[in-house]
């Protein structure tokens, strides 16, 4: 498929998924609150992310994520060149995401952009629950390794691409239940930037995080992939999938 | 299959859908009150979607939705003179559906009409949280194009209509746990009439817009997956379930 | 398989059954209290019932339920001379899962029987929420129709009995979500007996209900069954999962 | 694939269910508080176990659980030599889950480990809903049974073991769905030792019973299943997975 098709489906599919993900939190003002209302922010973001492979149909290169697109560029099984455009189609497509939840979420009564924070990611004062800035960077990382590493197994075969979808989805709605508490739940910068660019102010000035962490776990998890690869190489070839 | 076969479906599908999606609220009379059991009701929905494309067999053509016949309609891949039939059976069956719901409800101690809203959709101050007429209608609009292009797109190939059933229900469900708190969860014309006829007076007076914004989506999708599909015929001829 | 050992399985799976779905409400003391806690106990018989379906691997003739083994008498195809012992077995199995329930519910703290009614099924004072009896039995007789009826059609064809367990622990997670709060949820006269007989009483004296409801709604699913496939066996013979 | 790498798998695998499982009620301090959000901690340990097992991709071979290690070791399908080692990595690995857990919740403000268990199990006192011991003994050894009976039947054949990721972690979910509130969801020894380790005092002296329920549950699914599919094997051969 050519880059320009491919781009247009990562920047509509991270819209739809910061949309949706986002929504459960930003647009219903009912009594359990922000950081409250954990399993249901976590199923929607695995449900959109998951309907969003489907939609795409390619198991290896439908990432909708910085970092996992820094995963596979390290893991060696993704071109380096297409880097560059693929996050920013990821980045211009979660800010869109954010601008039409925002659309609707300001025909609220007694809506306000600091009072409902269109599920942004903080720490420290901003975390859901109060989690400081180490303890933040640490999940967001260790989460992200995992999520990436899981993501390049499931499209490492050809039987594993068939459930790719329904498990990457499944992966991060996991990921979420633990993060959402802590972070309010990030592992994907795009994800991260779209709502903060909208609440502005302290949001922006913990975006870094958001950016930096999730970047050095896919990284992290492209190498380890890429180093076990080569080692289940050399030992055997057809193994991999085998008792 | 013939016609008239596939109306009956049509309408057994529609009316299985409004009742088992509308039960969750109309039928508990629980704290957690209209509005705020959100995840509940898009559960309900989305799995009743799901076992009624399981139990139709066929991906392509069985529709419960109003917006879904237009947008296929819209599609080319639907014959327009059957547009109408399906139209109709699916709102008697929504009408059947609400009319058992009723039945059932209003054997509770207490029940009364005006304060259960048999899951009608509403604006203003018929929103569950109180969303302004603008707001529901590009929220309806845009969830619906969203869920037509996504039926559109995984019934168009054999790979895909093997997922379709589960896949289109769990659209759906994203669909509605956005929408609920917004506009009572709608996308779908009769799904929005069945209730609203017995609930009269309010459900009755905006049931234009549960008409009107998911028929645009509808139709915006058929065209975009139309105008998508012929330029990736032009382009390649295989390559649109490939990596 | 011999019948012997079909029975078995017909008690343990019933047994296992009537365990995990009424344990969400029986072994849990919590606030969110009976007839609240819906989605929870939807989803633990629906999940139940599917995995007692992968362990027994045949889709036509596991039912783990006498509705839905009338209803396969109806159909045409189940051996109407094997019905008493299914029955049979599905009761000794649901007596035997509600007595381990108990039990276990007993040794909490402050138990007692007549507060906790480990799950059992009521109308009128004894509803959920006060249903009255003829919305009960409109309930179970409508939502075990439409159960049996899934469970005839997702085991007529090979295609459809792929994913028939998955499908028919859906359906009941579906049909429960509706019925909990009115009936506390039946569609299967041996899940209702088992807890029955231990809080005696009230729940003996109601059972009439939740066999006569049940019975009807499988037995008229299993004719309309094999009327609609007779139809179509003189219509056409191999459009039945087509388009 | 060779042992030290089936162990690193075990070990990884392990940690991550103690840690994602463990999450939901270690890291959310708010409201329904420890032994209430047992619909959400069940969902994430089920999640966890599925996605583990699609990482693993070997169905009888990848466990995550002493309990299940010794059933299969009793099934005969499983070399007794391994069984130590597996039973080592999975421990390490789920102490490793803990300390990582630990070291995210303790950055919360108000964290204390007396407060939080981090997903310890207990009883008596230490039973979220205050089950004594004979009855939390009794729900381990019944639970565990079932599930690595479930277990050893889903890897059993080819056609069930294309299911076994999902049905496995699905199970997994349903028996944590009924002991949470008795126990805190055991059934798992490893799992258990992750969190006594940290949390000390109590969850050490009552740790004995979380090795002793599951692993005799465990042991006696591996008979009973030894017993199961030797009968099988002499009445006929291969109506295993037939009707």
């Amino acid at each position: 498929m050519k880059l320009g098709r491919r781009l247009a489906v990562e920047g509509a599919g991270t819209a739809w998924l910061v949309f949706a993900g986002c929504a459960t939190t930003a647009l219903n003002a009912s009594p359990p609150s922000q950081g409250f209302n954990v399993f249901e922010m976590a199923a929607a973001f695995g449900l959109a992310l998951t309907l969003a492979n489907y939609a795409a149909a390619r198991a290896a290169s439908a990432h909708f994520n910085p970092a996992v697109t820094i995963g596979y560029a390290f893991s060696g099984r993704f071109p380096v060149r297409d880097t560059g455009p693929y996050l920013a189609a990821q980045t211009i497509g979660a800010v869109l995401g954010a601008a039409l939840l925002l659309r609707v979420a300001s025909a609220r009564p007694g809506f306000s952009i600091a009072a409902s924070d269109l599920g942004s990611n903080g720490y420290d004062d901003h975390s859901p629950t109060g989690y400081a800035l180490a303890a933040v960077f640490l999940l967001e990382l260790s989460a992200t390794f995992v999520f990436v590493l899981f993501h390049l197994l499931m499209s490492s075969t050809v039987a594993r691409r068939k459930t790719a979808a329904l498990a990457v989805g499944a992966c991060l709605a996991a990921i979420y239940l633990i993060a959402i508490p802590v972070s309010n739940g990030g592992a994907n910068p795009a994800r991260s930037t779209g709502p903060a660019l909208f609440v502005g102010e302290w949001a922006l000035d913990q975006l870094w995080l958001f950016w930096a962490a999730p970047l050095l776990g896919g990284a992290a998890a492209g190498v380890i992939y890429r180093l076990g690869s080569r080692r289940s190489r050399i030992c055997s070839t057809s193994s991999r999938d085998g008792v």
